[in-house]
């Protein structure tokens, strides 16, 4: 259970402001076998071991059901913090051997990431600055950050999730698989100073429409990942990748609720997930 | 995008409601390897292919991975209209064969399935008898969800998201999985009069506290499934199963904001979930 | 059983001998969904991704194929070396940790299995003292293997692999699975003293029809494995579980050519097989 | 390769020819994850659920387990006869919808498949025309193989198996996957006129080193497959792929005991397999 801090003007209540109408924007990606991921995963998989008509009951009533195989860093997903460490260490100082019990991450698991519902908003990078996308490779400055929050007149409080948009998740939409992944072209997106100014305004967790979230320089493959280290190791700050953020652009909405309900895998590094940005409907 | 009707007294936003303190009630169940089950899916099963210190990057940072396969009817579920059928129709008649593409559910499949913000109400019938759950096998009648909703004070709309509590989820919170699963105990739950007395009210979806949602006689398995086929086929009302109910009627939460955002897993015929109840905090 | 024509004159080789007729008795569990195995596993699913018909081609061809998930000591299988430790040690005295190499047992995995191309010999201990079967829970004794191996008239040499039958593995054949896993009931075997006597005729590998090859005492499951321990760590003797020996003890074929040939999953502790006894034929 | 213990006088059975000695050769490929295969098929995927030292019991002893994740295409596997069908019809006529009970192949599924102890040939068409290995999409004409059996003077009976080697899977021991996979450069093999020229012979099986057996020109991808039809669907002769053939066409072995054991997976259309070449060891 989490509660946020309160304002003096209180609303006469959230269940009202449903009642009154919401906008839910999808910002999650299907899954369809073969879509793009990295391959140091497991791949989503589906099949349907049942299929309606394969067993019929006395009743004519049938069921359909299925079976799914898939790493949880494919499709769109948070990585827990358990999932990346450095010089041993987890976020807090946590010994990596310390955080297993029974071959799980008990500590630090997928399954202690609490669900967020939360202020959230947009830093649409490619729209500050006129153009469609940014550059394959391109490492977002701190400098582009604020202007990109200038410009759009937002601000970002402590606890807030912050997501940062660079377009590259057009090529994703547009189904050219080897741009997105950018094994040999690079993909846009912020670097170590761009991690640590988000973590030095607070925010609870941040998302990018990009595979690894990171600037990853052409030809580089993902060697190392500062953004991971910053954000993960040193902060306890959440990362969302693979996030849909073309609609929520395409709509100007860069202020809105966000909900992330991560499934509480046990020991798990990281959850695939579905993220909504809701807002009042008119 | 999901647009629900407005009312006259508009609250200031959806966001400053947020902003002014949530209460977010989990109603999803841990994801645990051995959790109880039907055996008519594969089991959730998870491993790490790669722990930290298994590879080590030069900069000293290591990433560990998870690897999982699973049915989509384990743990806390909704079910996708693709995933019943009567007499060879899916809801809206559609023909179970036509709703195929390519060996997967195209049509009414999980990924159908849109992300839900509505109000939602838990019955509590226990409570509202009380008692602290349901006997196994008890058919919960429309006399006892009407009897339910005077006794709480709640009422219904149509859209909204309506959960009935038995109290048999507390079998999964004591470990007592036989008990849960009851396939020779038997499971208490509404039957096909209760759920097209939900139908009649308008619902959007609704969940249980136990494993099949139906009422299931001692002894009788899962042989026929009234309750599905009035919601999923005749009415395309989404039933989301297994979830966590008793925090939210300690808590004495009848009316909430409801939460759900199914996996867009494509032509599945489910999804597991972590669906939340959100209320204003004070 | 596949028979093929005789000759009359005796084979010079090997591959006279298989023109010449052989006869090949299948000593593998059929693999289904559902099938009796230790719940410390991932049980064995199968699904269909594709069925005929789900894609034809414009020739008219269509293909099916299949999704597996398993763990690799389900069905009849086979122990790599790197499957049970003591004290923190393999076989050799390998320090567990050093066997590790990118997360997969690099050494002493299932890949590292030779494939076997051996004298077999059936070890009838229910045969040789009258019985159908050895009762739950029985633990096979040296005397009982030596008096065996007495009244059928057998020896056995150093590299042969042997087989030692209970006739447990009727309740595989007929159903009982809970009888077949033996939890509250125990399933007979052979213990350490045993495991020793086989390990002094410098036996290659050993088999059993039942579950765990280890004599399993009612209601103890399996909280010490000391044939294991002796067999695998100790002596580097492989062990294959769950065989299908009725037909070679109904047909009185104490030894044979046997064959095992492990899929050589890299890193793995073990691996599914189907193993063959193989005699010339009539 | 294993070497038992020669004897001087010749044996009289098979089991006296195994124990005069027997040299196996590993006609399979290890399974490792990552390995080259066709995006078709759930690929090889492996995990660790449990490691030594994740549970330790009492008595010191350890035990690590696994979890597997695959398509039955992947690797060196068989095709089952309903692996493909031509026009809704599988071999022997059969529709392909009464193939299916509950879901699965249950006629003609790999568990029909009959563990293989037969006569084998190897055709070493490159060494027959003195070349390392055919070129990329290069169709093995029956002159071809006519001249290959020639040179080498071989005979094939039927019911033999017969290994068509074209040098391809060079490729796969080098690590060149994409050129092993073919899908632009195209890849050697015998086309419809080869294989029915090897169904005249009435061979029971064959086998190649290449992923999909087909001669496959470049940049048609996996468009039609005669060889398939001609074999599976017309003829019922099983098909054997992505062999290791390397290390027998080194020795020059084209005469060999050729053993084949598919795990019987019900319901499925193929099996990973690992074939073994077994020839008297001198």
């Amino acid at each position: 259970m989490t509660t946020l801090s309160t304002t003096s003007s209180p609303p006469r209540s959230l269940l009202d402001a449903v009642r009154a109408g919401v906008r839910v924007v999808d910002l999650g990606r299907r899954l369809t076998v073969g879509m793009p991921q990295s391959p140091n995963h497991p791949p989503y998989w589906h099949a349907l071991p049942r299929r309606h008509g394969d067993m019929v009951r006395v009743d004519g009533g049938s069921a359909a059901n299925d079976m799914i195989s898939m790493g949880t860093h494919v499709g769109t997903h948070v990585d827990a913090l358990a999932h990346v460490s450095q010089d041993g260490r987890l976020y807090g100082g946590l010994d990596v051997a310390d955080a297993l019990e029974g071959g799980r991450y008990a500590q630090l698991g997928a399954h202690t990431i609490e669900p967020m519902v939360r202020p959230g908003v947009l830093l649409d990078v490619p729209a500050a600055f006129g153009v469609g996308r940014l550059d394959a490779g391109y490492e977002i400055t701190v400098a582009d950050l604020e202007l990109t929050l200038e410009r759009q007149g937002s601000t970002i409080a402590p606890g807030d999730v912050v997501l940062v948009r660079s377009g590259w998740g057009q090529h994703f939409d547009s189904g050219a698989d080897q741009l997105f992944m950018g094994q040999s072209s690079g993909v846009p997106g912020v670097g170590a100073a761009g991690a640590q100014w988000l973590v030095d305004r607070g925010v609870h967790a941040t998302g990018a429409d990009t595979i690894a979230y990171e600037c990853l320089p052409p030809g580089a493959g993902h060697a190392t990942l500062p953004a991971h280290r910053v954000l993960l190791v040193e902060n306890g700050v959440y990362i969302i990748e693979t996030m849909a953020l073309e609609e929520l652009a395409a709509e100007g909405l860069h202020e809105f609720v966000f909900v992330l309900s991560p499934l509480p895998l046990f020991g798990a590094t990281g959850s695939p997930v579905r993220p909504l940005a809701v807002v009042a409907g008119e």
